[in-house]
């Protein structure tokens, strides 16, 4: 049985912190061991990165006149071996087999509409002038962000294709536990049979998906911080989902808002529709009671 | 046959150039282009990371106030996957063949005598003040340099075990190229089954010859600046060395200056001793020529 697994949000960083390491380092200690029951068959960790990346890209801001910033796609590869260093740390110790952190790439298309319309913010906030500064200088897209300043947006396209899928596969058949696709990969396209890294994002629920399928792995668990999909959340009328057809979790994505859990929803149906097989959406704290069906939401074909 | 491969120097960062991605990327190509001859084997490259985790110190320190820096081995994991995606791209399409980067930890033995004499510096230059707020603040042991300024001053102790020897070997059995342990590694040590990571930094000539022994290899090839080791470097009398026997590199090793010719030939008079197999030093334009005895420095057993 391989699963893969998604880490999202509380995770790693929760709200107030600042993104240290030793409140990740406690933070994944707990989620770790709330992947206990996974560890028996192979398993692959994904994981986000907007906090860290958010911290990184204000690192290489405030430091742009001294050393030269790094493209956005290097600075994802930076959060990959941070989170993943982390992570292989703290998971090791629950695992006692060996896990490792692969610098994954991810092809996507330089056609992808995406590219013609920049909208996934990123790194810190700037001054009306800074921003167009920046737009000017370095060519970014810039947008206002709801009164709080502008920032940068960047192009978030759909994943083709994990470049080290190979790498994955001959890791788990050597027994490891592999981390990968952090961030949601570095973004490339694929030219002459060099990669070529590109200012974007990719949506780390969306490749996660891509990868399970791709792996032909059983089950895609995805963590985030609710213990389960919610029609009407925050409202009176809130209903806990416990379970979803892809034709159903299809139908639900036309009432969400857009937030962290659209893309959920729309990786659980693709893996769904894709492999026939279910996907489980739910918190650390509920992986056990989700997998025994007695908590989280869980979409099937 | 197996090699190894560490680069350094030249091969990532110029003289007079500052790091930039764009930088980088070209001296990887010509690089990348240099190591045909060893493609037909199995191939793991190692790689420094003085430039590269110097610039994100910098990056670090400048943006303190407002994000929290990562320690120091965090800065070297996020040099590993910076330099490791720029490495798998360019040597992706020289090799024609799948290049994956590891995340590589290196236990060292805390009690290794480095620990009470830190000596290897790194990251900026501060003042007096500067230094000595830091070693209050943060525990930081500094140094003042040849009257340049203030700098930290971290361990370097002996690198004991790569902690992903077996996914190297995995990665290698599966056909892929692999780059692994750069900067040297981040240095960890294992408590109660969880990886520690430690403020050092392990010489990647040290960790190159390390995992070439574990891995059996049959050549280690360590690329440096000049063509060979001389003898009088820089003097009237400077003299090429074209062979040494172990016990002759042994010998020259009390002539040389510290510097960075020193690692190299302590790492080829380990590999050589353990292995009864040669090590060549050359620079990347010179490795051809080198393999076939016409150029570079070979260490006999």
């Amino acid at each position: 049985m391989t699963t893969v697994i998604a880490l999202g949000g509380n995770a790693l960083v929760r709200p107030g912190e600042r993104g240290t390491a030793t409140e990740q380092r406690t933070n994944l200690r707990e989620t770790c061991e709330a992947l206990r029951p996974l560890l028996g068959g192979d398993l692959v960790v994904t994981h986000g990165n907007g906090p860290q990346v958010g911290n990184e890209l204000v690192r290489q801001e405030r430091s742009a006149d001294e050393v030269p910033p790094l493209p956005l796609y290097l600075a994802v590869a930076q959060t990959q071996a941070e989170i993943g260093a982390l992570i292989e740390s703290e998971l090791t110790a629950v695992a006692g087999r060996p896990v490792v952190g692969l610098i994954t790439h991810v092809r996507v298309d330089e056609d992808d509409p995406a590219f013609g319309n920049p909208t996934k913010p990123v790194g810190p906030f700037y001054s009306d002038e800074e921003a167009h500064k920046r737009e000017d200088d370095r060519g970014w897209a810039v947008r206002e962000d709801a009164g709080r300043g502008w920032r940068r947006v960047v192009p978030s396209p759909q994943p083709l294709e994990v470049i080290e899928l190979g790498a994955v596969r001959a890791l788990l058949a050597a027994g490891t536990i592999v981390v990968a696709c952090g961030g949601g990969g570095i973004p490339v396209s694929s030219r002459n049979g060099r990669l070529l890294g590109l200012d974007a994002v990719i949506d780390k629920d969306r490749v996660s998906a891509l990868l399970a399928i791709d792996l032909g792995a059983e089950r895609l668990v995805i963590l985030t911080d609710v213990d389960a999909v919610y029609r009407g959340w925050g409202t009176n009328a809130q209903e806990e989902l416990r379970e979803l057809s892809a034709d159903e979790a299809q139908l639900l994505l036309g009432e969400l808002a857009a937030g962290s859990m659209r893309p959920k929803i729309e990786a659980s149906v693709a893996f769904a529709t894709a492999t026939g097989r279910e996907v489980l959406i739910t918190s650390a704290a509920n992986v056990a009671a989700a997998l025994d069906g007695r908590s989280g939401t869980r979409v099937r074909p």
